[in-house]
């Protein structure tokens, strides 16, 4: 298990290839822009076609944009799910639907293959550091043969037990809570300034003390200085968790009007030309708008 | 200034008042409910008058419920407004309106008196254990002096200014936060269940990783657990605090639509004869209900 | 053209239905619970197929609950799309999604057939008494032809254009607005309620008054009276229109965050076990729910 | 009682009192700004003092645009509760808070005068044609002596009991779901457009048919055609009443989210610059510039 197939070397994929890299391991790369991979060094090799990337081998991982791009490395023409090895494991690693999982998981199960789902959080920078946080569902023989490869790119794991669509589950939600804790700050330091405050002294008073978590601390600098630049995260892709955590309140019946505020803020983003513009800016830049500042 | 009338022994008041007491200070005391003095030890002396706790004083310290009964205590019949010696220093501890600091400080600047803003965050426990965190807004002056008595009780103090109303304003942003925070996890957690997940599992896991704040780690296992009891904070005096934020947004002409969510989600709750259960229960209890579990 | 075949015969599709008969035309009639068709008479035949309700047909009107009932019918096993005649017209009068309309339009063009997209506005008395309000969007031609049947139906024709999915957009977009409504009244009388007036009085007051549209006076009187049996049209079916509109929403980047209060205002209904109640119900019980009366 | 005083002669003002110059009552006005009397013709004496204005008469009408101006008439400096006579009437028509009403009330009630609540339902057109809908609520004796005044400025009374802030809060929640129904059509009309449908024809078919009440027709109208101009009613005055709304939400335990909605969406308005603008265009232009439209 020293040779593994890497797809999606974005601002998360490039530097947990290139820790893998370090560790050893031997890579098949691939991007839908090749240039990225001029980002790499070490032992790996570029790859033009997905199939090519993969044949023969037992270990994919996909890091990914959206349920769309994965399938169609998947299952689309020239996909890897015809041409990698009987007993081989695909690690799933982007923010991606249940229903996603779930149907992945049977596919490669009818073709004596396994999948496992593996969604991160973390930023560009903690992936970089090897610091993510993993979470992990499904067969748990496979979570074990997996964890050296985890390991070398996440500071911890965290499984929820055998479903394959729970993990996503879990990275949805907490997308939300980010979204959402982005509406509370911008919400709370903007009602500060207008009340005459330095929206950065109250955001660092609570960002030192009872909301001295990341989010709250970087999100937090970011929202208080109106700082939307460099693009972290883009708002479309802000955007898409929402709507993937909104098809899990659906099926799940569940209303969830707070889901549905960040909802319509980023929405009400693209409709206004946002979709590139980061997601902070999206919720951030949205309630600052409403409220003529 | 080793004399200190102290008014308001609730949950919070007393062991602040413990605190002091333990650091060598004789304090008068006084609470509607006299009996919750017995809960202090030390040298001290109980009142059964306002007036006559705080005659010829050079500071007092008020933590008490609302505006109403601040005012009542300041400016009603055995009020201490008429009694504190000239230049006596009033301590406001307690979670009030901003209109209420710009008031009483003039009143007290009439008498030849001053007047402090200096809200707290932090639990009863943190109260007892001196880790709350003071917020100050005022004159410099007044800070200064009375700095000693406010490091005995806090862990840290945070100033914001000379508008008497600032640190009032801070206080309520933070209690709107935490409100805010309670939904994020109320809405998250029930969806997780609701999607097949164990919600304290899921609550473990973003308190230990990207939302490792104390907020999220304390309300976010009451939430989990759905435990709603002991009371710690009256659902009443959260919605207080969810009016008062509400009036700040209007005088600053700030649209706050999540304010609003949690706002109208207490007064739902004491619509439905909860006044007297915990905030958490009146925010978490909502969202329960609502997803018909 | 005096031949049609009539599938759904529910609430709606019953009297229209008849009212057909009685203009003249020969039924061919099919409804998944066959019994439903002994509330029809006069000249019609009732199969248990509609792949032979349907052959050799040059007209089929569908009114069925939902997208998935619609394909079944169409597309499924013994569907209609594949025993049509050529150029025979498929009436489609339920309340879809404009994607299905879009893409049955297609699908029937392909096999030299067409589609007259014509939903209608007015309930069950409405149809029987002939006064259903039809909007209509499709191919002009096809229209002309049809004018005669839609009229035998309705009291007033309302052209969208050509676009298959226009009539569909305005339904919905109808739809969403009944709910709004149902929302705006369920508050207000509420709110003069829990402020002492008597609810109907004030309810009567508008519907004579400023409000005095049909659904105003309808609904008005169902919401003052807390009136919710016999159920009229199920909270499931009003959901699935709030989830439509909501897909269209989310298409069109169209943030509609009243659209979102009443889709959650149902969901939330379903999650209690209401889906088979009416949805004024679902709404405003809702409303007095949170109110606590 | 033919010699009446009438207090305000702004848009509603001025037509109503024409109305009751034609009808053969001699008026003494006033306006704060004088200038609008101009626009009256016939039998009347304009005043520079509200309390000359009302000395020695028997029956005051105001018509003002808020609590704050009302008391200012009643109680302030030249106020007319002083120079009443003994046994005069107060017919107070002003849109103000069920609280506003239920003091002076009881501050006439002192003097041996009368308050009776009787805000009106129409738009200055309506006013002109006396085609009002005319609230009253406080003691029957009063509102059998007022009633031919009433009478000539409306087209109908309802009446609401004894209470003498029933009427006001009837009024309020009227204008509650004014602005609701703003925000239904702003949000339906702007999603049928960018789903691709002319947003005028939409406005028509629902004016004409399930919605044919004057709020839909009128309002409709103005919205599909973003035409904010001439300004009809500010944005500031429609606040004022989500306020007072609001209020007696506060006061009677009643979330009422799709309050809150408009609420925020007029608060909005008003924080970017739009307190002039008509309250049309606060709440359509908000859902538009929210829609990227």
């Amino acid at each position: 298990m020293k040779n593994i197939t890497f797809i999606g070397l974005g601002n998360m994929g490039l530097p947990m290839a290139q820790n893998l890299i370090n560790a050893g391991y031997h890579l098949n790369v691939y991007n839908r822009t090749t240039a990225k991979s001029e980002g790499l060094k070490g032992d790996f090799k570029v790859y033009e076609n997905i199939a090519e990337a993969c044949k023969g081998q037992d270990v994919v991982i996909t890091m990914l944009a959206n349920d769309e791009t994965l399938y169609d490395a998947c299952l689309g023409k020239n996909g890897f799910l015809e041409v990698l090895n009987e007993g081989a494991i695909h690690i799933s690693m982007s923010t991606i639907s249940p229903d996603a999982s779930r149907d992945l998981f049977a596919k490669h199960k009818a073709k004596g293959q396994h999948y496992l789902t593996a969604p991160v959080f973390g930023r560009p920078t903690a992936a970089a550091d090897a610091k993510l946080f993993i979470c992990t569902s499904g067969e748990e023989e496979i979570k074990e043969k997996v964890k050296p490869i985890l390991e070398i790119m996440g500071q911890a794991i965290y499984d929820f037990g055998n479903e394959p669509s729970a993990a996503n589950v879990v990275k949805l939600t907490g997308n939300f809570m980010i979204m959402a804790s982005m509406e509370t700050m911008a919400e709370a330091f903007t009602l500060a300034e207008k009340q005459g405050l330095d929206r950065e002294q109250v955001a660092n008073f609570f960002g030192e003390t009872v909301f001295n978590a990341p989010i709250y601390k970087n999100y937090g600098t970011l929202i208080a200085k109106k700082q939307y630049q460099p693009v972290g995260f883009k708002a479309s892709l802000g955007f898409k968790d929402a709507r993937l955590a909104s098809k899990m309140a659906l099926d799940a019946e569940m209303p969830a009007p707070l889901l549905s505020l960040v909802y319509n803020r980023l929405l009400s983003s693209l409709a206004n030309g946002g979709a590139n513009a980061d997601w902070v800016e999206g919720i951030a830049g949205g309630v600052s708008k409403d409220a003529g500042i």
